[in-house]
């Protein structure tokens, strides 16, 4: 369901299209290749990532193909030359073309390593390509978002937060797909009315400065809220002096009371929240308002947040906007998507990988599947191994890809789960999506399985993710012969 | 011209609808208000901004009315009493609700300062705070963007700059905005291809690590690459030994030569571009290639392509992407949106401002134009007046917003243009829009007429922005009256 008018198969990088018609006139435009999308750090100097994005992907992937406006569109690009960049065969073959790719990937709300691939993509090379630029866009941000979200949550410690992000978002799409990535990482609701709409998520609000400010008093501005949306009343109590107007707003509290009606609480938006929440409770407290919640806004992290309980801030409800929906303090995941096999003629798989003088940034080659291993508390470890090459005997080793002497052995009889699951084949979507509520489940359990040392915001622990020994020693090889040894 | 299957009404936050229901029940709805969208501090720490995204307003505005599926979706929200958080008869009017207000607006390219307004919306109350959100989404992020743009060309100083952004941006919309604001700010070209479709931008690419990697060898992946893009010729050399990876090139090179056709250039995207830029000179120099072109990529923003040429690297074309499309490195404009005026019904208006107790907080009252004032060479100062309160006299005061002490006197004979177009009137577009190419000529216009110590990037100059005495003068008699004085 892309809320899209055009599909979005031209949302590519122009150098995909110049590779489509290298690969078709050197005749291995349907060579089967291989790519993974993968990142090499998680965002945050956090310690775990949260995957996002598929549902997108999928939309994207079900509606992939060329219209005759598309083709007319690339027939008018020109090369340096002033002539046309592209052969008006290829054209005629791109417009002909269907996706028939295998995708796997890892479901939404799935905890994800470094090196880990999130999307595996199987198919003729030139469609591989094509499809490399979108994926990165879509699995990248909301990636990231849901990412952000579970931190910000995991300060919160359970309270609710409201993703408040939309007016501060990078364009119309970076603020629905925000919302959307933000909930399934643990947002409780969104201020965000399209993506309630769109997407199924629970949306919240309160009101704004400008009410307050188009009445002549701020208690008149509060009683003709309470009158307007007697089952919504949270009162901005800022707009000129704070504990002034958590006065006032217990004043009209009173009123509502007696009417049959309930003051749900106030809002902070400015000024020291500590110190506002602590004095504004003493006053709601002391009216009888125990249970009228305080929620606080402003610029809000996990820092801040964690921060502002440690100051014992009374605050039970919690406003991210900015910071949450732009991923402020890092704004991109670096996630890439690299060649690992290319078929040979004689059958056999050709192993790829990207050379570079930082270890870090040398891809894996093979076809990879992921298996996460598990005691009765807790996952223990990730191991990525070629499914053409399966672990075979009582125990694995797997070598981490940064350092090949450290080294662990699992038990091979442990329980385990295989991460990528079957999407696509041959084109086809075959996976039943979640429900975005389903996906957001899936987080919680995913985050109860980690360790509490992963989840720190400060030098996390690492959590142990590997090459599995035959996949290793196929990198090693490879590296080797590649640098001429 | 809205890339959207559905209309963006919907695209607001919860708590515009609810304080349109309170206007609704409390008879202030069709209220004639005056709201400004403007920001505090230029980005990046930068002495000006670019404002972008006028064109999205309007195709925004253009549609703007709730379906019935909306209301459909509306009257389902619940309170938190578990009732209808919205009356059945609010919900009939909104979806017979027309457009009306009257839109002025600084064109698109136009460079703003810190309190100008870049948009003000004059009309009914409900509407002005309807469209908040989306006006504020699609200005912020086009505006942010077309900035960082203008800052990057200015540092590579005439040399194109090509926008890779898209596998990194913010959602599909947020590359597609992206690519067209960078286009604004002066990039050259987009690898967007969408974007170069949906917005006539030049599109541009090269080829991917993963065209090298599908064949056995480096010259084998260049030979092809010249044979099917022969008028594409720009080769990426730092797969495997970048200095190696440009002795291939040249080889490939001379046999275009041979043919007739000719290397365009190399790409040098990893290690250190200062270093291998120079080397990479020498070799294509000594062969003969002293035209071909040095195209860089890697994380570049202004800051490093002005180290780059401080080193005197011999890089032409920059390509410029992740710190671009998503702003890196402040990745949001906190532009707001404030009530300045309301209509009292002895027809008079009356002027609002939203106090804080940081000077920079203090919104302006009043319905607001920008007189921008040129001499021969360059514009002095802005002045932010009333336009029910004209300026009049020999000379001009203009009131600095943060000092009221710091004071301007302009002469009122010199020359002056008025920021703030007219957009809409009375729900109707009467703006003809200029094309982009327009928009992007008129931003290099307006960089020429600041003087360059506002353009520098570290502690610009500040422009003179002021308010002009009238309107300096009705905001300190209503600050002092709301603080009770």
């Amino acid at each position: 369901m892309s809320i899209y008018k055009p599909n979005l198969s031209m949302l590519t990088d122009l150098y995909q299209l110049s590779m489509a018609q290298g690969y078709w006139k050197t005749g291995t435009l349907n060579e089967e290749a291989v790519f993974h999308l993968f990142f090499r750090r998680s965002p945050f100097q956090g310690g775990y990532t949260v995957a996002c994005g598929l549902a997108q992907v999928i939309d994207y992937l079900s509606d992939f193909s060329f219209k005759s406006d598309d083709i007319a569109y690339l027939r008018g690009i020109e090369g340096n030359d002033g002539n046309a960049l592209f052969d008006a065969d290829f054209l005629t073959y791109l417009e002909g073309a269907r996706f028939s790719c295998d995708i796997d990937a890892v479901p939404e709300g799935t905890v994800v390593f470094p090196h880990e691939p999130l999307v595996r993509v199987r198919g003729p090379l030139y469609q591989c390509q094509l499809i490399e630029t979108a994926l990165l866009t879509l699995i990248n941000f909301q990636t990231l978002i849901a990412t952000k979200a579970a931190r910000v949550c995991s300060a919160a410690a359970g309270e609710p937060v409201l993703e408040f992000g939309l007016r501060r978002a990078q364009g119309i799409d970076g603020g629905l797909s925000a919302s959307r990535a933000a909930y399934i990482g643990g947002c409780a609701a969104t201020s965000n009315v399209l993506a309630g709409k769109l997407y199924g998520i629970p949306v919240k609000g309160t009101h704004a400065h400008s009410w307050v400010m188009s009445f002549d008093s701020e208690i008149e501005s509060f009683e003709a809220y309470a009158e307007a949306m007697p089952n919504n009343c949270v009162f901005l109590v800022d707009t000129y002096d704070t504990l002034e107007g958590v006065r006032q707003a217990v004043k009209v509290g009173e009123k509502l009371k007696a009417k049959g009606h309930k003051m749900v609480g106030i809002r902070l938006d400015s000024g020291d929240l500590a110190y506002l929440s602590i004095e504004a409770r003493k006053i709601l407290d002391a009216a009888g308002f125990q249970d009228a919640t305080i929620v606080a806004s402003n610029d809000l992290d996990e820092h801040l947040i964690e921060s502002l309980k440690i100051q014992d801030a009374k605050i039970s409800v919690w406003g991210v906007g900015t910071k949450l929906a732009t991923a402020y303090d890092q704004p991109a995941l670096g996630g890439v998507y690299k060649l690992s096999a290319l078929r040979k003629k004689t059958g056999e798989w050709d192993y790829k990988l990207k050379l570079s003088e930082q270890a870090i940034k040398i891809s894996n080659p093979g076809v990879q599947q992921v298996r996460r291993f598990y005691t009765e508390e807790e996952c223990i470890a990730d191991m990525i191994y070629d499914e053409d090459m399966p672990p075979v005997g009582k125990d694995f080793i797997i070598i981490d890809p940064m350092d090949m002497t450290r080294r662990k052995r699992i038990a091979s009889d442990i329980q385990y789960r295989e991460l990528l699951q079957p999407i696509f084949r041959k084109g086809e979507c075959v996976y039943q999506s979640p429900t975005i509520q389903e996906s957001r489940a899936h987080v919680q359990n995913e985050l109860k399985s980690l360790h509490r040392s992963i989840k720190r915001f400060k030098n996390p622990h690492v959590y142990p993710v590997g090459l599995e020994k035959q996949l290793h020693q196929l990198k090693t090889d490879l590296i080797l012969k590649l640098r001429g040894f």
